[in-house]
């Protein structure tokens, strides 16, 4: 019998480790218990070493999209000016819940596939002489196009022109670099399936000292279950303001101290070598990949260009039915165009082989033309030489 | 060795069958799945036959908190006037909540332990000659103090004046008849860990119509993680509009299940016969109850007052250290003045009986005149009986 028991290779879910799934099924426990505060004291220091931040990071039983709102409501008004970076989906999607916030919205666009340009971005806020725009927005990685934007960069111009930075590192962190307060990030979010490599249901946002200036004497009428002082105060006792999802942060508990041991610039690295691989490994095989540049490549995902007269969904389907492995679709306009590889999280070198081996022989059952092994062999060169990590 | 592993007799979270806990620990799932719109395609409707109801029940990755917030949020603007019937912490909370969202909160308080009377909310309603009270929101079981309000009386004097209503069922539902449309109640809200007996970390919100057209055509900002129209649309194609707590609702799938197994009938009497025991129990020790009047007791938690002489703190010490049970302490102004015993969700006689008698060990610990055994006994009366179930 060939196992095909599911297995995730989308951006986000992730694999899960072991240690991570038992926890899920202990019993019940007290929310406010001692035993409790125990886990939280860990888990609180433990995300701000994620965030790499001195800043407090707020825990949310909520998806990433509930913690992106909660950095919006708690710190503009409806009224005020928000200017969106936006290069697909995920950043698209930030434009539409500032509109029904109220906030105004200025949205910079760029095509799916593409990267914002701090030149750009510098030239909607060097016209901004009367300071209109109080915040920006934009993703780290695009998860919708595997997209990755100079954060470093983007936030230096945010911060010469005074307006509050919000990153959307959802499926950027733990994959790529990313430095809270050595870079002079104000908000950064993201969420528990991605680089958490544990279930969904949780988020994360850390909260710098401007964000929190601006949350405090500012804004009239911030949110409740998101409300900043409310979660604060309560996180500042080891413990969260409403009823939070025990199990997950027992969960989360396990996935912090893994991802610590591992290291941080360890962490990095892995998921740029996984990154390389596959870039090397589907070229190897004829295919394009959607970012074309690899220095604007996500090391969390990359979007896959299919062969043509072969349809994307068709090898989905058959790495699925076949191999029980679930690559994910392109999503808007990009749906049924191209399929999107994760490598995100608990992924290793071997998951890398294991898919480029099956999208291989998908390929040729659908007719394409292709050498068996040929992407496998391109991702090993990566993998033995490591000379692409300099990319 | 005595048994002291952790037992919850709190009103929430409560105990976990093994069988809630078992899919806990399973592997990661796309929340987009073929597989996993099976789940929601059962959830969903099942959901809407424990609030009996034909409309639908938003499922939120949040607490109960987070979904009280949503129908603030999606049925109120800034500068509308909400009526808070309060009878505890919790209901107080609410007003808190409004308040920091710019609604204009009247409050109707009675004291701890007390219940909203349908008398004193007309009295307010009628002199609401210009309608400017857009809704009212009061608790069903409050579980600070164990008071279990008339829902359907005060329903009907809301309906009466036009206003929505609002049930808190964080704590009613399950454990007391509860009937969404029957009642004519437009908006209705519970959490997971309660009488759903499962894990923390999702909540219900069942809409009515009218909440939805007031969502619809009178609302300027609703909420975008917790907005109506976008949780509606992705549920009616079995989704959800973000990303889920997918094994949080494998839990909810499974304990759907056995809850419309035993039947909502069964449940209610059941809850009822806990209640009904748990008073026996503890007035044959010479112990009152905070709800003095039994009509007005939660069959979900029971709040005791310690005997002269006693601080209640000591006796949940005792059962902590003891015998590993938990129950919990007061909230408010009653912190340290009560405990309360919850029977809520996946308990059973059994459990009261344990509690019962580890309580009677307890109070003789710490120089309590009291007859071992009779505490269980007057239980075991009431369950052999079964004509308090007439209460």
């Amino acid at each position: 019998m060939t196992n095909t028991y599911p297995f995730l290779m989308i951006p986000g879910p992730t694999p899960l480790p072991d240690a991570v799934r038992e926890v899920m099924s202990r019993p019940a426990v007290g929310h406010r218990s001692p035993e409790f505060k125990q886990i939280m004291k860990r888990v609180f220091p433990n995300l701000q070493r994620i965030f790499q931040t001195k800043h407090p990071v707020i825990l949310y039983t909520a998806s990433a999209t509930g913690a992106i709102e909660a950095a919006l409501s708690n710190t503009l008004n409806a009224g005020e000016t928000l200017l969106v970076l936006s290069c697909g989906v995920f950043s698209s999607r930030w434009a539409d819940m500032a509109k029904s916030l109220g906030i105004n919205v200025q949205e910079l666009k760029v095509e799916q596939g593409q990267v914002n340009t701090v030149e750009v971005l510098e030239t909607a806020l060097n016209a901004d002489t009367e300071k209109t725009i109080k915040a920006v927005i934009f993703v780290h990685s695009e998860t919708s196009t595997g997209a990755l934007n100079d954060v470093q960069g983007l936030t230096n111009a945010i911060r010469r022109h005074g307006a509050l930075s919000i990153v959307d590192t959802v499926t950027g962190l733990t994959a790529s670099p990313f430095k809270m307060d050595e870079w002079g990030i104000d908000l950064a979010i993201s969420g528990s399936q991605k680089g958490f490599m544990m279930q969904p249901g949780l988020s994360f946002l850390a909260v710098g000292e401007r964000a929190l200036a601006r949350h405090q004497n500012e804004v009239k009428y911030p949110a409740f279950y998101f409300n900043f002082t409310r979660n604060l105060k309560a996180q500042a006792e080891d413990t969260t303001a409403y009823t939070p999802a025990t199990h997950l942060i027992m969960a989360l508990d396990v996935s912090l101290q893994m991802m610590l041991d591992e290291g941080i610039d360890a962490m990095n690295a892995r998921h740029l070598l996984l990154r390389n691989m596959v870039r090397a490994g589907v070229r190897a095989l004829g295919l394009n990949t959607l970012v074309e540049d690899d220095v604007n490549a996500s090391p969390a995902v990359t979007a896959v260009l299919p062969p043509t007269g072969i349809e994307a969904p068709a090898i989905r389907k058959v790495l699925k039915d076949r191999f029980g492995i679930t690559v994910a679709d392109g999503q808007a306009s990009l749906k049924g165009k191209i399929f999107r590889i994760g490598h995100l999280g608990f992924v290793g070198e071997r998951d890398v082989y294991m898919v480029l081996a099956c999208l291989e022989q998908a390929l040729l059952e659908l007719g394409y033309s292709v050498e068996l092994g040929a992407g496998v062999k391109a991702a090993q060169a990566v993998a033995v030489s490591k000379t692409a990590l300099t990319v």
